[in-house]
């Protein structure tokens, strides 16, 4: 009989231990949709009020707002690994945004093969009008969070991007 | 004096309440950063698995999850709707799914002007395979987290997606 039980009870721990790893399991795949569907959710809201705003996209602005961040330019290899988001080809961006007069190629002055792309001081302008709107949007998409949650979170998102490196 | 005082308290406390608001911005905006780019490393390497180890992609492995939540098959614009991942055509995928057996269209029996898209037996079991795969990459993705961890980010993205809706 005592032989039976501690049977069970390895059986029970057993089928507990398993049972842990499948919930564990789940709430890892249920973070990761979470977590999807929040950002889906805060780029299309974004994507809308882009275009409702200034006539523009994401992936424009997306481009913009690394050359802000690379005054002396970006070849196109390097612009292209940046870009935070997809559902634009680089090219035809940087291609309408020269035509506007918001970007400009210039040849490298290291390497004359190359190209550098950098913002004209009108693309410069526009950018930081479109920028401080778009602070402003996502500080109200944010709004739900208190200083202490906003951090909380910062600090949760920076363990798991160190993990991913 | 002491009204000069006051003066300057009041000064520094306007100064101060706006660095507040700016330093909250500025979180807010970093928030969004980090969250967008965890996001895409995930998706990416969720990408890069899929096609190493199945040779398909996320777009196609998305659409057939949806169609495993719903036995009784999704209306085309219903799919579009629930696909969770950009970057393909959901006509063209279904196209694809449907030569190799994956999924059938049928009409609908209650509107004979509809199409519904379910997966097939096949399809149902290569869908699982996939599945059961994808869930452990998920886990290790998310293997830097205690128990702990994973319910304040769940927690955390649960209220931002309340407030979002």
């Amino acid at each position: 009989m005592p032989r039976e039980k501690t049977a069970l009870k390895a059986i029970a721990a057993a089928l507990d231990a398993e049972t842990r790893v499948h919930d564990d399991h789940h709430v890892s795949l249920r973070l990761w949709l979470r977590l999807l569907s929040c950002t889906n959710q805060i780029e299309s809201r974004v994507r809308q009020s882009l275009l409702s705003s200034f006539d523009t996209t994401l992936p424009r602005f997306d481009l913009m707002a690394q050359l802000e961040r690379a005054p002396q330019g970006l070849k196109m290899s390097e612009l292209s690994q940046r870009m935070m988001v997809t559902g634009g080809n680089v090219t035809g961006i940087t291609d309408g945004l020269e035509k506007e007069g918001l970007v400009v190629r210039e040849v490298d002055s290291a390497d004359r093969r190359v190209n550098r792309v950098r913002l004209t001081a009108e693309g410069e302008r526009q950018f930081r009008r479109m920028a401080a709107e778009h602070e402003r949007w996502v500080v109200d998409l944010f709004g739900a969070f208190s200083p202490r949650q906003k951090k909380q979170l910062m600090d949760l998102l920076g363990e798991l991007k160190e993990h991913l490196q």
